[in-house]
């Protein structure tokens, strides 16, 4: 048995506003929907680090900012993270709070190069084989060669590989993504890392995509050096101005680290 | 007349338990003492930058925070930036909450090499002479050459050079400038900025000479190329660890900003 999480009903009672609508009539109010709810979540030092170098998983909350991770996931379709994360934490990916059983959101996992050495014994499967977790959703490129027993392996699980047009440097646009999304018939998405897809979805061009952003900083300076969230420099009119500020801010404290919710 | 400020007093007494005590009897708890009570204080973007570039003055914080930043001067003896925000801000650095008048912080500035462009007409001489704020006390290397009119402006405001030995490097050692801080009689003082002044002593070597930190976080991203708070990386058995961890936190939202108070 893997650990269960409780959230206090007081501290989830305060995200509400945040987080997707509950049942499914509320995805009515985006009538002509191309796209699903998306939720930006991550946990960040003081610095603004993830982790203290790329591929070093580093404990940076507390409990309590676990556990409302998991009721977070617990409140979205689905979860998704960059390749970078899969490959650096072999996450779960799944939902440990209690009330969570067989409501499982899906792990997606985007990989356009095929990077990931997913296998049977990647965590993500496993949890997905004894039904603790869906099996993952990868969107890779339609010209990526995945390696051998890639496909075989999320699939067997009960996964799926979708293929998304990329531009000149491989990359996705976020707009694609959530449309194949859409399509899948994902209605919320969580979005929780890494650096790369974060400081991406933090970029001007792509605040009208995000519906919510949920940022937990613990108290901790991690360094110089770290994986750190700090979008590309924006320019207007010759000068660098803010790249991006929160609207309708809240800050929630939780046990020694802070919640920070708001919308771009 | 310049505006006056007020800080509501169920914020005061939030901040009180990481503040310097506020009577002289108070420090007496640092026996022989050899060093004032040290309050670090900044207020920094999510990305944790101080500014847009070096020298360029970035409005980060919202009125409530500036309005704390007052009383915490007026809750110090003195407040202390490095050259480098003197010469990019021209910064007054005087106490403008209500009942700060008669009690103004001793302003300090620490220009190892000489650098501030000082003058009649810098704003924290105009603020002195106006009896709106104390004059500076300068302090600078023994083998600084200062340039003419430097030592004058500052003296004939009633301010002060002091001079201090460096290391290799022209850099002054934490502990001879709280020393010196000591000798003038100064039992407390609020260390302000900037980004070198903050990174050094947020290094380990320096956690011991801190009492309190105060930092106030704008909930904005000011993206890549920013001065940043970031300590200098810390490794431990050929590890990188976080480098400064906060204990006794507080986190107290203040308008749109929160205040994370703690000590190392």
């Amino acid at each position: 048995m893997s650990e269960q999480l409780t959230f206090p009903e007081p501290d989830a009672r305060k995200l509400t506003p945040y987080l997707p609508p509950p049942n499914p009539a509320g995805t009515q109010t985006r009538a002509q929907g191309s796209r699903p709810f998306v939720t930006l979540t991550f946990a960040t030092s003081l610095d603004s680090s993830l982790s203290l170098a790329p591929g070093v998983r580093t404990r940076l909350s507390g409990p309590e900012s676990k556990a409302m991770t998991h009721y977070l996931r617990s409140r979205h379709d689905a979860i998704c993270v960059g390749v970078g994360t899969a490959v650096a934490d072999d996450p779960a990916l799944n939902c440990r709070i209690a009330g969570c059983e067989g409501q499982q959101p899906r792990p997606i996992v985007l990989d356009p190069h095929g990077r990931w050495a997913v296998s049977a014994e990647s965590k993500v499967l496993e949890t997905a084989r004894a039904a603790r977790g869906k099996a993952p959703f990868v969107i890779t490129a339609e010209e990526a060669t995945l390696s051998a027993g890639y496909a075989d392996a999320v699939e067997d699980a009960g996964g799926k590989i979708i293929r998304l047009g990329t531009d000149g440097e491989g990359r996705f646009a976020w707009r694609d993504v959530l449309g194949a999304l859409w399509t899948e018939g994902i209605r919320s998405v969580m979005v929780e890392g890494g650096g790369g897809v974060i400081n991406e979805l933090l970029d001007p061009a792509n605040h009208e995509l995000i519906d919510s952003v949920i940022v937990t900083i613990a108290p901790t300076w991690l360094g110089k050096g770290g994986v750190v969230v700090s979008p590309e420099r924006v320019h207007e009119g010759g000068n660098a101005i803010p790249a991006a500020r929160l609207s309708d801010v809240l800050w929630h404290p939780l046990g020694e680290d802070v919640v920070l919710c708001g919308r771009l």
